[in-house]
């Protein structure tokens, strides 16, 4: 078999015992907050009509896209996010449901890159969609919801930078470029090149001195509410977008009111990547030494689902990136220690059946009292099974030596301490639990 | 947009909030036996090289994969089930690794089938698999893990069959037929097709009268081992055959150690659909009035991981179809009412900003004391708001009334009974969870 067919595919990866581990850790401190919020959980099939991705963000989109043609010649794609799989969900079956729709998700998803980019190729993330309200106060809860979401996994050093396409949109305008998407997509990189070619590249955009100017101006743009809305109403006179800021002024507001505004902060340079975006707009960031960017965003779609051919419903949202949320938890000593694989191992001396069934009993009077137990299923020598039970770190092995059974005693030992108790055959449950803690 | 982009994708379906809590709660019963076993969580990714599970079963497996050729040009297929992709991960980092190795999965998996065949082309299984071991206890402690996830989860009639490939194999010589792969596949199916199909079917094979004759015998080799037995070794009298039978009497003899010898059964007409099992193998069934078939199954592997590349290691494992348990607990009542959505819905009348503070910071008392709480982000009518309430079932509402607040107090509202409960506004979470039974 050639090697490179035994491999993975490259910007896939294997997870494994302790990645799991750590991943559920988070996943559960998420979910319990998304549950606390009213949010139920759904999911939708791992590839849709390549046609869905398209119609949302543009046919360029299908170069990221993992898209295929499947054997009965349709093109399909493995989603790259949720939020169109929603989308086609609520517009098939629940237009006419009561609303809002607080539906949350925790799942993988896929892009296709060159493997070079060194970035993964199916990745994961939990999020939320909330579909219905146009008011303000459905923004401020999935913001809120973002927040108290990293807050729960034990993270205290992070922002949401919130942002408006209006404004940008706006600003645009106010700048006269043609190419008013690509600009904004150009000024969200801001914090990704130097200022020299930022420069640069905004005169390709055929802004003059002044023009690149107020850019800058904009970028600046950037903190706390009370710092940045006064200016933000001097530089932006239009009426629409002086309801947008008297929109974000009472975001911050309500955030207050949800107990999180400390960690929100206003940015009017984030325009985030895609083009759905209609309004409130906001990405996380949390500073760390690995060179991770944000780690979650969102913002409100107000006209994807009738671009989907729904009727016309507001809607926002957010997803947390957990590939890039893990590493730096980690790295801050965040994620506690997981307990993983078994608390006990049961090792023993003999081939005799009339053994084995013991052992096979005390094993599972041991699991049946809710210990993580296993035991030695090699049928190895006593020493053999007690390094496979000290590379496993197991804590505790319950040794049957060869009078044992007879004598109806067996020997628990402490793996850490090399600490060795005798106690009776029906006492081994009781034992193991005390050393347990339990 | 075309109707049949923005539907899913046939075979495929969305999965529910109630879909979803039922899958939980089945995946939570079943993760936590799979941990009292000792077995340790990973997930492999969800595509691999086409050529991987070509080389486990033949060219023609691949007419079932979703195989598809990626825009790197390379033949990748979305995983039909997870043995493959385990035996592969153990090649490549595990093989120095302690034996034995317990890991299990619970994941979603892929078949490419013409959508008329109505099966899903996406579907979830629970497995495991145990790595290292030749011994029968490893055979064991997957079948008990298997029976005892199946009782995790309350179902009580089921039985898992116990078959043999060894013993097929012996018998496949003795009848001298050529096509004995082919063979054994068909009386796989003996469950499914008429008596007199079966008989014309075992001919096509080459088998005479007497022949046939064998074959009916073998498969009325079904029952408890004690009744099975004796007959089988009468039947079989190579030194291989009665050497495997010995290890299949033994088996039997640990599952009653492991107290769950009722619920398995001996059937040497199974064969399992895939051509790499090599001794014991076994399908778990279920009676039931919905036309499914086997819940699960498994068997022993030696061969795979160094068809694979890697030293002869012997391992075993099962799989729990998901997507053909749940209906079965279902149709029996065996799931338990599931909580979904919030406990309490706030209403409120009032448009000024400083009301709709004050109904986020009692949300937010709400569930920071761990309640499932939602307000009304759309701001509406509190009839609106009330019959949004009753509509998800939210069993009570907060009604923050006109002078409430100035009075600081609320109206909680048992959206069953309808009773009403007028308490000051800092007494409401205690108020709530009293109600709520907590």
């Amino acid at each position: 078999m050639a090697k490179q067919e035994l491999a993975r595919v490259k910007g896939t990866r294997d997870l494994l015992p302790e990645d799991m581990a750590k991943r559920r850790w988070v996943f559960e401190r998420i979910r319990e907050v998304f549950e606390r919020y009213g949010f139920k959980e759904i999911l939708t099939p791992t590839f849709e009509y390549t046609k869905l991705f398209q119609l949302r963000s543009g046919e360029e989109v299908v170069d990221q896209l993992y898209a295929f043609e499947d054997k009965g010649g349709r093109n399909i794609s493995l989603r790259p996010d949720l939020t169109s799989s929603v989308a086609r969900l609520f517009v098939n079956s629940f237009q006419t449901a009561p609303k809002p729709i607080r539906w949350y998700y925790i799942t993988n998803m896929f892009r296709y890159e060159e493997p070079q980019s060194g970035r993964l190729r199916e990745f994961w993330q939990a999020g939320v969609e909330l579909i219905g309200s146009q008011k303000v106060e459905a923004d401020a809860e999935v913001i809120a919801l973002l927040i108290e979401s990293y807050l729960a996994t034990g993270l205290k050093e992070f922002t949401v930078n919130v942002g408006d396409r209006v404004i940008l949109d706006e600003f645009a305008k106010m700048l006269g470029v043609k190419d008013d998407i690509g600009l904004m997509r150009f000024i969200d990189k801001k914090d990704k090149i130097e200022k020299e070619e930022f420069v640069k590249g905004l005169k390709d955009f055929g802004l003059d001195d002044e023009g690149v100017e107020k850019v800058l101006a904009l970028i600046e743009l950037k903190g706390k509410p009370d710092e940045v809305l006064p200016k933000a109403y001097e530089l932006f006179t239009s009426d629409v977008a002086t309801e947008e800021l008297k929109r974000i002024e009472e975001l911050f507001e309500l955030l207050d009111s949800y107990g999180v505004g400390e960690y929100a902060l206003i940015d009017f340079g984030i325009a985030r990547g895609f083009d759905y975006y209609t309004s409130i707009v906001f990405e996380a960031i949390a500073p760390n030494e690995l060179g991770i960017g944000s780690i979650g965003g969102g913002g409100r779609y107000d006209n994807l689902i009738e671009v989907f051919g729904g009727r016309p419903t507001p809607a926002t949202g957010f997803a947390i990136g957990i590939e890039r949320l893990i590493p730096i938890l980690e790295n801050k000593g965040l994620l506690p220690e997981l307990k993983i694989g078994s608390d006990v191992f049961i090792a023993y001396i003999g081939k005799e059946l009339e053994v084995r069934k013991k052992v096979i009993e005390l094993t599972q009077d041991l699991r049946r009292s809710g210990i993580r137990a296993e035991y030695d299923v090699q049928g190895r020598k006593l020493r053999k099974a007690l390094d496979y039970a000290n590379a496993q770190g197991i804590p505790y092995v319950v040794i049957l030596g060869k009078r044992d059974l007879a004598e109806g005693k067996a020997t628990i030992r402490d793996m850490e301490s090399g600490e060795q108790f005798v106690v009776g055959l029906g006492e081994v449950v009781k034992k193991v639990k005390e050393l347990l803690g339990e």
